[in-house]
């Protein structure tokens, strides 16, 4: 078996899967008054500040969710609402055309349900949004901008974003700037202060972590509607029983992952540079996607000219070897990938696309594999693709 | 240590955190298609129609949230809006007076923000909603009702709501009714289907399993706006990266906790009565507070004239009795608890109050430990309570 699906989800890191059944077995609601309750706390705040410390956040600016789509969700309704309920005048929302779905279809809702003005910004053919753009973009309608959200790295092709930069241009005509850096934590340099965004998510189950834990990290003077109301428990911007051993084991994760980040970064690039080495020598007419230098390192994207993803994803599969046609977010969707046509792809290469994302616990055997199943998987499914219409 | 306090969190079970860790140790994102998401998908599945066989639901009527505080946000925000949608005269909310904060200060904001009118129904000295002032309110206002929310049982004095009489007169109406049963759920008989609900809460730290896992049981004709968009996971009403361990350990708490309903509700009623007379004989002017025929197996609520709840209630802490003055989603705000106001206490009542709630682990010697330090604590506490200003 070869997992190459790293982007769609992690192994768990096996520290903090321990820290996670040690909390568990302790009792105690973090907002509950009695020493358990206390308890509880502690660890809850200890992991707070674990996190903060290692993402460049002071403590408080770190509000746990249930991960990075509902993170996402918050970011952007929530500061929407917030924004426009100052000013009713506010009701532009600009994101990039290769957000996440849980950036783009939230966006989305704003413009069909909330009223909001949706900007999409257009990448290059790398997947890169041009800062000249978007400083053109907030000189003419800076006033009427509520909020931004433009991702750290895309999910799919692994292009790293100018997030400085893009956040600079937005905090100068006083926006909030928010952006999903979910595949971005514990791969690349992410710190909170230094990048000057207003908002970031991260998450649990990218990194080594679990599932449904993940953090919105919010500048105490950034303004934020509620997504889900209640007991108040996360500074009044988010309610919900605090999930103690999913904190715990979330803050581990992101610990663990931001301080091997430069080693695991070295050996995962080298092995992703390999990966697309060996591809492009036995599969010729291959196109490697994305930005070919600022880029994920785990993140191997291609086109196969002749053959649909989705064929060419289940051969593999059929070998043993796991990776994705984009999104897990949206596969079993037989859409072509929104990021891809973005980018400038026709129909027909963004429905031959596969990405190969590698992660901690990826080795040369991995590639091994692969090399060895990809050619007859790829004339399998051209064979089967020369049999539809050509597109 | 006596733990008394499960209301506001119990002990995940052992077999349910062994589920969890066993899940964990596997790979794969429920929405990849390869084998590993396949596998990943299975367990989620399977996970689902375990719940839905013990709450009389139909797998496709649950969906997973992160928790009971997102399920009934999604359920009155949800259901406002797509009945207000179809229908924009559609403006009023229905609530009980005492709901759980995550119904009521979502509805407090559906009426700050949305413009919906909220209307909360009175309760009498038990806690209980009257049929008949809900039938009346049914016939005056029935075409403007978008949604209605009663919780099964109150998580603060445990009276048990008339839910199948009171869902029959909105279902007749036309009016989506839902209920939060967190607290119910493994207590109490709760089957989806023949209590006509239209939409049901429930949640995984009550009753054994996860914090941070929960479902959202709705009919499959109920038309709910999502909260969090994204890739439409859970039947597009609900998006966010299936939690695979999470959703088993909740799976195997519910199964478990249902199944050893009848003979837990038996064990715990009979300890809880105890527990009272006790009180009742050591402390003789304590008020036994809620309905003492349809109530929750393990929740006992005193008010304890003379004393302030929180002052008791770190009494009992110091000697390592763990109980609550309310919910502990409002913990730690001084206010007196809204259950006990609308049930008509004066505010001195209601601050004198405190929730003993006994659980799958509890035991005589719980009740001893309390015993033991309550004629001590109260007396402290009265003390205490005469040096202030007398209410």
């Amino acid at each position: 078996m070869a997992y190459l699906d790293h982007a769609a989800t992690t192994p768990m890191l096996p520290e903090a899967l321990d820290a996670y059944a040690a909390a568990a077995r302790e009792i105690g609601n973090p907002s509950s008054l009695h020493a358990a309750g206390r308890g509880a706390r502690r660890l809850v705040e200890e992991s707070r500040e674990r996190i903060a410390a290692v993402i460049g956040a002071r403590p408080s600016e770190v509000i746990f969710t249930g991960g990075g789509t509902e993170a996402d969700n918050l970011a952007t309704k929530g500061i929407f609402w917030a924004r426009r309920d100052e000013d009713p005048t506010r009701l532009r929302v600009v994101a990039s055309s290769v957000e996440h779905h849980a950036v783009l279809d939230a966006v989305d809702w704003l413009g069909r349900h909330e009223g909001a003005e949706v900007t999409h910004l257009p990448v290059d053919d790398a997947g890169r949004v041009d800062p000249e753009e978007f400083a053109g973009l907030v000189r003419a309608h800076g006033e009427q901008i509520a909020v931004v959200s433009v991702q750290w790295a895309n999910n799919e092709v692994g292009t790293v974003q100018p997030i400085p930069e893009l956040a600079a241009l937005a905090s100068a005509a006083g926006i909030p700037f928010h952006t999903d850096a979910v595949q971005a934590v514990g791969q690349v340099p992410v710190d909170f202060a230094e990048s000057g965004v207003a908002a970031l998510t991260l998450t649990g189950h990218k990194l080594g972590g679990p599932v449904g834990v993940g953090a919105l990290v919010l500048g105490r003077d950034v303004s934020c509607t509620p997504l889900l109301h209640g007991g108040g428990q996360e500074r009044d911007v988010r309610s919900g029983t605090l999930d103690t051993p999913g904190v715990v084991a979330f803050a581990v994760a992101v610990e663990t992952s931001v301080r091997a980040r430069l080693e695991y970064a070295d050996r995962v690039t080298a092995l992703r540079d390999e990966l697309v080495r060996r591809v492009l020598a036995t599969v010729p007419d291959a196109i490697y996607n994305g930005d070919p230098e600022r880029r994920l390192p785990g993140n191997a994207h291609f086109s196969f000219p002749g053959c649909e993803g989705d064929a060419l994803l289940l051969l593999l599969d059929a070998q043993g070897i796991y990776c994705s046609t984009g999104s897990a977010c949206s596969a079993g969707v037989a859409q072509p990938s929104h990021v891809l046509l973005a980018m400038g792809a026709d129909d027909a290469r963004a429905r031959s696309s596969l990405r190969f994302s590698l992660g901690h616990d990826s080795t040369e055997a991995d590639l091994d594999a692969l090399l060895a199943a990809l050619p007859g998987a790829v004339e399998r499914a051209r064979r089967a693709g020369a049999w539809k219409t050509p597109r």
